[in-house]
């Protein structure tokens, strides 16, 4: 007999009522009395769910009985309404069979358990509702960015995560290596010499696939990368993993301006999709999670993004001085503080921050005509901050190679980069998105550690 | 105005013929005469170019006349049929503006280069015919992957790049690490001290993330991953690199058959997605790359896949064993000529190899009734050999310990994984996919280098 999956059942019961299934899952709960019980079962296909009433009648009822939860069942019955229960339906079983046992010692007892304690079994936590409902959230998430960008026709490019490069001069990179830490060959001159090592040179974990994306952006037009990048930060934050996913669209024939709409559309994309594909999941959230949840997702979808630019929202921010741990100044990056009163209480939805000093952007980004700011924008959202980080490159050879000048950039590090300016540039722009930030945003759940199925951090790569 | 795009032109040209539009994009080639000109303008957007004809009419007539290959285009014109002509309509050019031009040493001048060459200039490739539709169909691909198991309810799932553990103790690994290699850290005991790395522990890149992937498949039934993997090989041939994208799902309550039957599937769900949204991409790579590359597809996706098992897989090569270089023998590997003799000349269409020796295979796998096999599958297809292995997973506890006391495994660096035995378990199975292997079947493309944007080799991580 085929099996059924518990999320088809409940998506549209009709062709299952009446008729005889099979369902396989872990037990959740089970009661049971003298001559029946009740049995919770989860399939792993949808976040609730489904219920299996026993009988005596079952040649094997007192081993059934003795089940323990985490055990794995494969179970035949007959579906049938339960009206006036909490649940639709339950399955009547005929026939139930253990597949495999679950030790005593199994730590996702009904009780309830820390967020804390749950990191410690990483690769159990998935069975518990939360975590249950974060990762298929994620999965769900990462599909719509993927559907959001090829529905537009965009080209997703693999950006490398080994790199010769270090991308911006910025964060902290982990060394890759074959060499024998025991044996570091010399030089003649007592230099390591990576001459030796696997790629003949010094390598290094991605930071950031943006300056390779906007080499495929000039042929592609429109592109975006999706993949892992690092960070050696010894931060020891709810919001820093040392290994995390981003996404980095870069379209061609572009402005900040486009950049942003692209932006504000993604946004809206991804949250309606998933409050379409993961309804309970999302109410689950709203309910245990962060009671504001679905209100603060709802102002996304219905707002039109503000915009203001940095000199503007530094002259709102002065006037409320006294509000801030952090001073006020033109000249200094905004703090999560500032970001979040603007967001929150300003604007009351999302908005961009555009025109940033150029001291404190990346040397990639356009000078404005001011020669003072560089077209960057920041979109921060309320209840986080900023979530997305982008700006309009600097398409101008002459411009780039003075920035890179003033900021001791060797220019041979980043001849492929510059050729992009030689032959045939566009004005083009891009962003980068933390994938993990989305996920937590969406979700509600403050710590990136419980969003990353094994996070690594800080003295932690366990698993 | 609103910028159409090339590929929108192409799939439906109603909306635009007759209209005054504006296209940008990139000059591919461009003919000149005294009082009109031609240019062919690809805008990224598509494999194919549309053809643009100005006249000295324009105002910067001489100006254009002279723009070089490569160079970035704003074209005003009206869409009109061009009935009899190689291209079903031209953009009649009422204004062009030049938004970026390009240098004359510009690499890609019309002749034709060697694919050697084009490696050394990666970050300009993709504006060459070939390399566009490599990389288009490229993501597609990673699309149409995405879309099959997610259709299907599979959660994906990103399991760690950085890993503390070596996953089937095979494969050369490459080391991720913080330390100052000047001045290593090293224990009272003159030992290195990785209790100083980032991590607090030894660190490597990740070779395969199916132990982890297994978790969640204990947990969300159906699961998938898709993300880089690393393999520190010395090897220089035409299918090794030292990064590539793998595909990993696992599912729960399946046995070998159910394994085999989704690998079946998924194979031809690629073949058709990208049959039908790259047919002119297609169609170049039958005709420039590999001419039996469409009916090798068309093969693909109208066999019902062979099954046979090693042992009788020998038996059949033995009768042959004259046409071979390496000797056929029960207990040794197949080898690419066994591989592709079977595929090619006896079954004529891919076909599953299954129930393999235990010593040539990994220690997770499940071992068969006769003591000898386990039951693992790779499939084999026409024109390369083996494309993807998988494998029911051991799921019995001791016959688990058992293999891995033999192997030599130390249970504690495997205790998460023995849980999944310990706490509900369940017949599993899944597979692994080579993204790259895949992308060079589907087009036909010899060498690994030319189906990866910027490729890491031996000694070679450029860009």
């Amino acid at each position: 007999m085929e099996n059924a999956l518990v999320k088809s059942i409940y998506r549209d019961p009709g062709p299952y009522l009446k008729k005889e299934i099979q369902i396989s899952g872990w037990v959740r709960t089970l009661r049971v009395s003298k001559t029946f019980g009740f049995i919770e079962i989860n399939d792993g296909s949808f976040f609730k769910n489904i219920q299996v009433v026993f009988e005596e009648t079952l040649s094997n009822f007192e081993e059934i009985a003795k089940v323990t939860t985490g055990s794995s069942l494969i179970i035949k019955g007959q579906l049938v309404e339960s009206p006036g229960a909490k649940q639709p339906f339950e399955l009547k079983a005929q026939a139930i069979e253990i597949e495999g046992t679950c030790a005593a010692d199994y730590p996702l007892q009904k009780k309830r358990h820390s967020f804390e304690y749950l990191r410690t079994i990483a690769h159990l936590r998935p069975r518990t509702n939360t975590f249950s409902a974060v990762f298929r959230v994620r999965s769900l998430v990462a599909y719509a960015i993927h559907r959001f960008f090829q529905e537009k026709g965009f080209v997703y490019v693999h950006t490398p995560i080994i790199t010769g490069s270090d991308a911006e001069g910025a964060g902290e990179m982990f060394r890759v290596t074959t060499l024998d830490l025991e044996a570091l060959p010399r030089t003649e001159e007592g230099q390591l010499d990576f001459a030796k090592d696997f790629f003949g040179k010094e390598t290094n974990l991605t930071v950031s696939g943006q300056l390779n994306a906007e080499t495929y952006s000039m042929a592609f037009r429109n592109v975006y990368t999706f993949g892992p990048t690092f960070r050696a930060e010894n931060s020891n934050t709810a919001r820093h993993a040392a290994e995390f996913w981003m996404i980095e669209p870069e379209i061609a024939f572009a402005d900040l301006e486009d950049d942003m709409e692209l932006a504000e559309e993604m946004m809206k994309y991804l949250v309606t999709y998933v409050l379409e594909n993961a309804p309970e999941e999302m109410a689950f959230f709203n309910e245990f999670v962060d009671k504001t949840l679905l209100s603060r997702l709802e102002n996304i979808v219905n707002s039109d993004f503000g915009r203001v630019t940095y000199t503007e929202a530094i002259e709102i921010l002065k006037k409320e001085h006294d509000r801030f741990e952090y001073p006020v100044e033109w000249g200094a990056d905004l703090q999560t503080e500032h970001e979040r009163f603007l967001t929150e209480h300003i604007y009351k939805k999302p908005v961009f921050v555009i025109d940033y000093p150029k001291d404190i952007k990346a040397f990639y980004m356009r000078l404005n005509d001011d020669q003072k700011t560089v077209a960057a924008m920041d979109l921060l959202v309320p209840g986080v901050g900023e979530i997305i980080g982008g700006s309009q490159r600097e398409e101008r050879l002459e411009a780039l190679e003075k920035r890179m000048v003033e900021l001791g950039l060797r220019q041979e590090d980043y001849s492929w980069y510059l050729d992009l300016r030689k032959y045939g540039g566009t004005r083009h722009a891009g962003y980068g998105l933390g994938f993990e930030r989305v996920i937590m945003y969406l979700t509600g759940v403050a710590n990136i550690r419980d969003v990353i199925a094994f996070p690594r951090t800080v003295h932690n790569a366990d698993f």
